[in-house]
C-alpha cells in the first residue's frame, strides 16, 4: 500500500463550473495504483467541489443560475460583506456544495460513471487561482 | 492493510430515498476488516447519498417535499430539460447532497450512529437501476 | 501504514457553529503521521460538518440565519415533529450540509487553508452532547 499526494493550481473566470477531471485523471494514471481511493481537496471558503454531468453545457448554465438565486447577492441581507457583496453568497454556495470528494480507484482509474465530471465550483466574481489537494492511497 | 472493492446494484421505484444500509452492511461484515474506512459512491448525476434517519419514514417524505419545493419542476424555468421536467431538478437535489459518503469501521462495523441509516435518494421520476460503489480499506 | 480512531465528545449551547479544529489538530499531531487522509465522521441525524472561514464570526451569524431561512420551523410545515418544532429542519439542514469530512493529511498537519475551519454545526435549539469519530490512516 502507498499514497502520492500533488497540488493542483486551478486558475478560474469568476463564478460558474470548471471542469478539472482532465486535470485530474492524468495523475491519478500515472501514480500506477491499480486499486485504491483518490481524495480532491478544495483549500477555499469560497469555491467548492460538485460531480456533475459533463455533456451538456447548460447544465452548468442551469446550476449557476439556481446557487444565484437560493443565495442571492443582496445589500444589506448579509452581516459579513467585508470583501463586497459576492463574498457571503461565496460562503453559502460552498456550505450547500462540498470542498471534498473520495473517488474509488479501479483498474487504475476513478471509478466515475458515464456521465459524471469534477468541477471546481468558483464562487467569487473576480477570476481566482485556487489550490486543490488530491491524495490516493492503494496499491 | 487491505482493500476491497464491490458495486451493489439498487433498483429504485422513481423519486424518493431507498435505504441500502442492509444491502452495504453484510459485505462490510464479510471483509472481516477490524478498523478502515468505507467509501460509498454513487456513479450518477441524478441519484445521490444521503444519511438520515432511520426509525420514523415521515422524514423521508418531508425530505422528498423539501427538495421538491427547492428544485421544482417548472415548464421553462431550466434551460437543459433534455430528459424532460424532472432531468435538470434531479442534478440540483444531487448538487445540494451527495455522491459519496465514507464512513469509519470500528469493531468490524461502520462506525453510524443509532439513528442513522445510508440512503439512496432517487431524484428522476420513474424507475432507475443505480450503481454503488463500495471501497473498503483497512486491517 | 497504520490508523487510529478517536472519538470526540462535543458539547453544543443549541444551534449554531462550533469550531472544532482545535479539538482536531492535537489528535493529528499526536500519531505522529506525516502523509495520510483524516476522515471527520459525525453521529448524528440533527447536526453536521462544515468547513467554513475561520476569521470573521459573522460568517457563522449569516450562515445560521441562512439556514433558519431555506428550513423554517413552521408549524404544520412538516409531517415529523415528534421532537419538537426544530425536529424537522435540523434533519433537512444535515441533508443540505455534511456529516462526514476527509482531509488530507501532508508534513503530519491537516492540509487546510489558511481561512478554513472545521466547524459542527448544531441544528436542535437545545444544548446537545454529540459524538465526532476520527480515522487517521497513513504512514
Amino acid at each position: 500500500m502507498r499514497q502520492s499526494l500533488h497540488t493542483l493550481q486551478i486558475a478560474t473566470a469568476g463564478k460558474g463550473l470548471v471542469e478539472i477531471t482532465p486535470r485530474i485523471r492524468p495523475w491519478v494514471e500515472a501514480q500506477r495504483i491499480a486499486t485504491g481511493l483518490l481524495t480532491v481537496f478544495c483549500r477555499h471558503t469560497s469555491a467548492s467541489l460538485l460531480i456533475q454531468e459533463n455533456a451538456d453545457p447548460d447544465v452548468r448554465a442551469d446550476l449557476e443560475t439556481f446557487f444565484e438565486d437560493i443565495a442571492p447577492e443582496e445589500p444589506g441581507r448579509y452581516i459579513h460583506d467585508s470583501e463586497g457583496p459576492d463574498d457571503m453568497p461565496a460562503h453559502l454556495r460552498t456550505a450547500l456544495t462540498q470542498v471534498q470528494l473520495s473517488i474509488p480507484v479501479a483498474a487504475g482509474r476513478m471509478a466515475l460513471g458515464t456521465w459524471q465530471g469534477v468541477y471546481l465550483f468558483e464562487h467569487r466574481s473576480r477570476p481566482h487561482r485556487r489550490e486543490v489537494v488530491l491524495h490516493l492511497l492503494g496499491e
